[in-house]
């Protein structure tokens, strides 16, 4: 593993796209990589093509340390991206052959190094407590020591704009310290995060013009312009951008990869990434998310679940017609697809939509019943938008879809709870139900109705249909309805299942909120086993 | 309710912080707003200062209809915003007397309208399937009726900057004709969200340069650039900017009003809401998210709980000596914190200031004791920024307030539920309770285990405390909280009651959703006895 530059990228290394989710972003609150999960999103971010791979800091972190040295064992082989060690540059008052964290950089074997080094006077005087002729030295050593050793060498200067603007003069002497010990590109760092796009813009440019040096750029996202920042930056001529997946990282995070890419791949044409690798962002987004055990953010650009999903009925036969006058690009272009939810406000053109969307042949006959069907639902509380599994089983239904086998039939259950006089609050729940003609009836507590119904329905079934094993609650929301006076509320319950494949949400409507859960959760099994009778006829 | 102006903002009408979260935020999949949420929402953006409130679309949607009905009727006092409705122009080849949209606007009693237009010519001749000349006149027609008729109205040019790329002249009549006709602001939509700021703010200004007209903008997130984008339109002229509670919104989402009110007015120091509003930031942001039933975002910018969380051990001791050094502004001036704290409320001072306001003379030993347990219940999943109920109940606890005679106590209760086999669903409630001393029993049925508890709870206490009998529940809102993988959820229930004269919040929480129900019904109960000792106290 000795590659210092991208390769396969129509830019080479004329463009850096930087990732740094295994460093950066995995200061996120919440996430805890494991070595194995390092590898795995390592080359995900690899197939997806970006330049640059920050692995994280060995000797300050022994998983990182870890991670190098299974790296450079053969477990990680890249095809696109160099791999990169992060680390701080020697001491102050020392020297660079005795630094134990640098000697670590190199025997980390990662071909780059990226070095962070203060450029703000007052963090150099108040944090390092040093003074600014010292730090440049630590700078120019550092760099020089490992450009000596045969590594390619960047230089992150952390609170760089903060800097800037403060006492300039210091900034940029930090820059050309690096610079002239043979750094080769060096990244303005807004580590606060509190910068805006216009500012920016006209910081980068000026810097490039007084420096004439490779500049790149990172940003937190402080101010919610993240994204935008980074993008401006790139206008104004910084030609190396750090990311992480997903936004990933401290307090409100970093730019987001997928939209940096998405804004300048897809939006503004620069080829940044192989050919053909944009239409990967939204399963590497996912992919990322599942790794990180965090949920995708469903709003998320480019590759959010809902980031092409039209509500508004108004519009739903226009976008039909003419799809294109209403996404600010083709969502296909970064792997997403265009979704049209079905609301109070949307009719017989959405549904059509819809059962396009999952590949049904529903006669004008079908969809006029489902129409009837889901308004007369939605005037009883159903709400499909956030429940796609539960609409699909219904057009399923209303196409008479053979693969709709329902897994077993419920005849009747049962469920006391009980707050004793002690304080104790214990719940039980009876289920009898017929799997395959079989009659069984089973027992179980829970913390809850639902939990307790839940297990008793497992206990029922599991031994039966394996399967189903697999399906887990991933989320669950109860909303009350009282919007009529006079009249009775209902409930409304959203289950959100996941089988470690997908995840799909499926509803339930009814009064009693037990009896709303039943239905969502029996719902979320004939998912499942609707998805298995489709791939198995697939097959 | 008259105002069309803000009230009580330094900038005066010459700034508009517009929200259209009841409008645009509302089409965010999975959000559904009851009337009564609306009304909520509308008190609490009123409350932090924005200058106009977007209710809805009177005339389109029922419940917004209703809304605007209910605020006329006097349920919606404002201090600060003006009430907006929204619509859109009188159809093509017809009169705007005649178009019953147009009327219902007038009829909803708004003081102000927002009229949304096609400004791009490919929407005019392919959406609407008329003529740009028709389509100014569809403008100035409706913008000149509802002027006449008292109304001060702004216009929302749709897909204006994929428009005005197209084809810059048509986008600039349609401008033109809504201000010919008396339009007071013209306002710039992305309504695609494919922009990006360094190009609107160029757009932005060149507009206002070659119009002269008075410009707002409204953007929507699918690059990931709103906020960005509305910042760098008010730096290039904008005078008036739309955005949305949390950026909730249709796809990607709108421009998230805290961050874009964070950047204007605590980094760019424009004082865009009345004075000491803009620490308010983060307790109206969650309690709208509650509203919506939403989990807050952790990591939004300004207001998320992580959002000033420094986890880089690197520099926790130096934060603590310089926390100036490593935040890009205070977090207490958007009232938020530096640290990972339980919670936004549990601060010293902020529940010193919540004492105060409830008339209680608490000690700092009081005090120091409620910040404990405040703190303890938190961790534990409680939440008190929506349930201010049960936080006065707890502030009065500490205090040892004389009004708090609890009306009963309970001993034990049983709930039993059955789906019988012929698909009926009975709950079933049997509470043991004493009330003044007399040991009650009582059961009811229900159509769901909470009512059933709520109804025998009411008839064992309701022939002996028969001013209880005015509380209804107004809302419930359930919230499963999944914390930490491998360990139980708990369910967060809050309940809001009211009796006629007054709303209020409780909240409880437990494994079992009907426990953390029957903590929060049994909150709301002791509130409205507290209320009526508190009420005879001062008599």
């Amino acid at each position: 593993m000795t590659r210092t530059h991208p390769a396969g990228t129509p830019l080479g290394d004329d463009f850096h796209v930087y990732d740094t989710t295994l460093r950066d972003g995995a200061q996120r609150e919440g996430i805890s990589y494991s070595v194995t999960d390092k590898l795995a999103v390592a080359r995900l971010l690899d197939g997806l093509g970006v330049g640059f791979i920050e692995g994280g800091w060995p000797g300050a972190l022994p998983k990182d340390t870890e991670f190098f040295h299974r790296a450079a064992q053969g477990e990680l082989e890249l095809d696109h991206a160099a791999l990169v060690a992060f680390g701080s540059t020697r001491r102050a008052g020392s020297t660079v052959e005795e630094d134990r964290q640098v000697a670590a950089l190199l025997d980390s074997g990662a071909p780059v190094v990226t070095l962070v080094a203060k450029s703000d006077r007052r963090h150099v005087e108040r944090a390092l407590r040093t003074d600014v002729a010292e730090n440049c030295a630590m700078v120019a050593d550092t760099v020089r020591y490992l450009v000596e050793h045969g590594r390619r060498v960047f230089l992150d200067a952390e609170h760089f704009f903060d800097g800037y603007a403060f006492d300039p003069d210091t900034s940029l002497r930090v820059l050309d310290a690096a610079a002239g010990a043979g750094a080769d590109v060096v990244v303005l760092c807004d580590t606060n995060g509190g910068q805006l796009p216009l500012q920016l813009a006209e910081t980068v440019e000026e810097v490039i013009a007084r420096t004439g040096l490779r500049v790149g750029i990172h940003c937190q996202d402080d101010t919610g312009c993240a994204v935008a920042n980074s993008v401006a930056a790139v206008q104004a001529g910084a030609s190396h951008v750090q990311c992480t997946a997903n936004g990933y990282g401290e307090r409100a995070g970093n730019a987001d990869l997928f939209a940096v890419l998405g804004n300048l791949g897809a939006k503004l044409g620069k080829p940044v990434l192989p050919e053909g690798k944009l239409a990967e962002l939204t399963r590497v987004s996912h992919a990322l998310a599942e790794i990180a055990n965090l949920a995708p953010d469903t709003h998320q650009a480019y590759v959010g679940h809902s980031a092409f999903a039209h509500k508004a009925g108004l519009h739903a036969s226009a976008i039909k017609v003419d799809p294109e006058l209403y996404n600010h690009l083709d969502p296909v272009d970064v792997g997403n697809d265009m979704r049209v939810l079905v609301t109070e406000m949307a009719g017989r053109a959405s549904l059509e939509l819809k059962g396009a969307e999952l590949g049904l042949e529903l006669s004008p006959e079908a969809v006029g019943d489902a129409v009837r069907k889901v308004k007369e639902l939605e005037a009883r509380g159903w709400s499909f938008e956030a429940a796609d599994a539960s609409l699909e089983l219904l057009l399923r239904r209303e196409s008479g879809d053979a693969a709709l086998d329902a897994p077993f039939e419920l005849e009747s259950y049962r469920v006391l709870l009980d707050h004793r006089d002690d304080g104790e609050v214990v719940s039980e729940a009876t289920v009898r139900v017929s799997v395959s003609g079989e009659r069984v009836i089973a027992t179980a507590e829970g913390n809850g109705p639902v939990n307790a119904l839940d297990a008793a329905l497992r206990q029922a079934l599991v031994p039966r249909l394996p399967w189903l094993e697999s399906v887990e609650l991933a989320d669950y929301k109860v909303r009350i309805l009282v919007d009529e006076p006079g009249t009775d509320a209902v409930t409304r319950v959203l289950v959100e299942s996941r089988d470690g494949e997908q995840e799909w949400t499926t509803v339930g409507v009814h009064a009693n909120i037990v009896e709303a859960s039943w239905l969502a959760l029996s719902d979320a099994l004939s998912y499942k086993s609707l998805r298995r009778n489709v791939t198995a006829a697939s097959r």
